[in-house]
């Protein structure tokens, strides 16, 4: 039976992502999307460059006006309609218009969950104050871009994960003073603590001030105006603007209430066709969880490219009648990738560390070497490579460097998604060209470092 | 039994590399190399960039000279000495010495061949001429960097693969005016027609002229100083410098007058031991024929790696007692790249044209994307992906693009290596980072175009 109304719940990514997939499995499909903030379809990932002033204006980080979107894929699109509950076994929904304060109830036969996460602010940190920050959507970034227009003096940033450090170095490049809190290195374990010391050093030769310790608080003058924030070592670091970047939580809370299954990662429980653990719902994006590549252990992926991928997916299972195959979405790796000026940092599987914890008994080896040929333009590369011990599968790599460092990521990630060993990779044909890549690939190099460790 | 005297013949990387692992792996071993020319252990790869003047010094390009070499390897190296023929039942070798014209009888008990690879040269421009030249050796390179100190006008190319677009291209960067002769499109049939156009393209925007002609000859004036090449188009083009870069032949008339077996590539015949059909000899380098790895086709890979690695195993397998498994040499993928300026080219196994011709029923994909996001500092980069219809595996890709464009190649060789199929490289984690690498990285724009063409 063809579904006549579909609803997708969240604007940002995956939401659209689903919504036009929807719309290319379902002409004739009625398509509704509620946003409860006042913008969709937008590039979260670049609204640091906007802090930086590399990106003039906000206006250019969104893909879609609500307008454009509705009318290029037919889609009905409400943005700040928040849905604040979902009755699955009459498949209608309660929506809170934000404009009107008016409640209304909306049936649906399919539904998309796409609600995304948002900034996770640890307790002693949910105080109420102007000149305190989150990152997350467009009104974040207004906000901050607003506040910096006037004098700041000093920035901390508190959390050294990816959103962290793209504030930071955009701060930075602002011309702002800045400092870093990273309590637990860089990039939330996604580096082992030997390559996170390279961007420590990076950062610090930038002027940029690291310190290795958790924020717990902060201290505000009588006007309100904040004047420093305390860490867990008991200083206080004086600044006027501070940004909180602790990571994110998925937003389930009405998932929760719907009876949805949360995952022990604390996203949403999908199959491998996305569908919840509640007939005729869908869920995709930064709100669910699924299984990673290598041990097969669930986590959440709050990834562009993920956003994008489990959202057409979901569209298009969610949009489409009986017949056919429904559409899968295999394994993930969690890959990712930052660019600080002119150093890159990328990382893709398990880490040595992380692995280990897990009870796995894996190796790693680090090798440092160079972008290209001595005799070139080349900058230094280092590379951390993880494998089993018993397989020699590999299972992880991360890398710090100069320009032309981190497409090697997609190198180590291909050779995780396909099983590949470390014999494989050291059997690569990589390419060699003076000016492009050195004679021995930094892949290379490190393959016969983790080879030799391995026959140990 | 453990062998007491290896011969290395050929000195330029292969041998070299022979010689260091069959060091290691027998530390008794008296190991001595002959190579026919003066010099040793140097970069070949790197010699366009002293014609360009990005190298200031010949000697930069010397990794070890002679000396060096022989102290710390623990190796007689003789360089001017020419091997002239081989006993392969007596294992006794006859060496010309070129400085003395005196030949002498060495006797060995096993011995890598390691003769390389030498300009190929058309019998109608088998021409003497001191303007004419071709560039394979540091001798070469010495004759042309001499010739550009007077003034040269006009330099035409003849050939178009790697020595050819790299030595225009160094050419261009000294000053020179410059013409290039493709005949067949770039790089030996590495690229699809439409592929090379960009390069076409590119270098006639730098005022380098590309004539889809073959030079057949060169005309002279009374002095025996070159005035024109002529083309097959009838053509005569002016110049005052001509360079034959129409590819390379393996040298392996030593190893046919033994009686060794060469392959249908013309290259001499191996297993995966690197070891020749007659006892006691193991090859590598530019001078043997390996299956690639996706139909089993014999080739010869006269690229660095393949040298460097090739010359270890047959170091490693000559120089071993019978004890302990051989060294083996999986099959390769033929993956190259190249820079031109701010342009990036490379190629990784088959193309679609070369697929075609030997019957496989293949299908082709191509598109046009950027290096990173539209809002930061990016280029255009080309993609073009090769799989079979029926398996969907990957068995092919080319690039052009600007720079931060050609590392992709190596994601593309692991998906061959592997036997991944364009599912799993439109399902790859690729990195997103504004600056470093688009939301939709290329390769994954080109696999969905790959994948809707397979199911049409």
């Amino acid at each position: 039976m063809k579904p006549t109304h579909l609803v997708i719940i969240g604007g940002v990514a995956a939401g659209p992502a689903a919504a036009a997939e929807a719309r290319r499995t379902n002409p004739d499909l009625r398509i509704s999307l509620f946003e409860s903030g006042p913008d969709i379809s937008y590039s979260a990932c670049e609204m640091p460059h906007l802090i930086s002033g590399h990106i003039s204006s906000l206006q250019k980080l969104v893909r879609f006006t609500p307008h454009a979107f509705a009318a290029k894929q037919g889609v009905d699109v409400f943005t700040l309609h928040t849905v604040v509950g979902i009755d699955v076994e009459k498949r209608k929904l309660t929506v809170l218009n934000r404009r009107t304060n008016a409640t209304s109830v909306v049936g649906y036969d399919r539904l998309v969950i796409a609600t995304g996460a948002t900034a996770r602010v640890p307790e002693n940190l949910s105080i109420s104050s102007p000149d305190l920050y989150v990152l997350r959507t467009l009104q974040d970034v207004k906000r901050i871009d607003q506040a910096l227009t006037k004098d700041v003096k000093h920035a901390v940033v508190m959390g050294s994960g990816y959103v962290g450090l793209d504030a930071v170095w955009a701060l930075h490049l602002r011309g702002v003073r800045t400092t870093i809190l990273a309590p637990s290195g860089f990039l939330t374990g996604g580096l082992s603590p030997e390559m996170g010391s390279f961007i420590k050093t990076y950062l610090r030769s930038k002027g940029i001030g690291v310190r290795e310790e958790r924020g717990v608080g902060i201290e505000k003058a009588g006007d309100g105006k904040i004047i420093a924030v305390l860490t867990d070592q008991g200083e206080k670091i004086g600044c006027d603007f501070a940004l909180i970047a602790t990571g994110t939580k998925p937003v389930v809370e009405l998932a929760l209430a719907a009876g949805l299954k949360i995952g022990p990662s604390g996203g949403i429980r999908v199959d491998k066709h996305l569908k919840t653990s509640v007939n005729g719902v869908w869920a995709c994006g930064d709100c669910i969880e699924r299984p990673e590549m290598v041990f097969a252990e669930s986590v959440r992926m709050p990834l562009s490219l993920h956003a994008f991928r489990s959202g057409r997916i979901a569209g298009r299972n969610a949009a489409r009648g009986g017949r056919g195959r429904a559409a899968s979405m295999s394994p993930s790796v969690h890959a990712a990738a930052i660019g600080l000026g002119d150093l890159e940092i990328g990382h893709t599987g398990w880490t040595k560390e992380a692995a280990t914890a897990l009870g796995k008994n894996v190796i790693s080896a680090q090798a440092t070497h160079r972008t290209a040929s001595s005799l070139s333009e080349h900058y230094p590369i280092h590379v951390e490579l993880v494998a089993e011990q018993d397989s020699g599968r590999i299972i992880g790599g991360q890398i710090v460097g100069g320009p032309g460092s981190v497409g090697r990521i997609n190198v180590i990630t291909s050779l995780i998604r396909l099983k590949g060993t470390i014999d494989n990779l050291y059997e690569l044909d990589f390419v060699y060209a003076p000016t492009l890549a050195p004679a021995h690939d930094p892949l290379f190099v490190t393959a016969r470092l983790l080879q030799k460790k391995r026959t140990v």
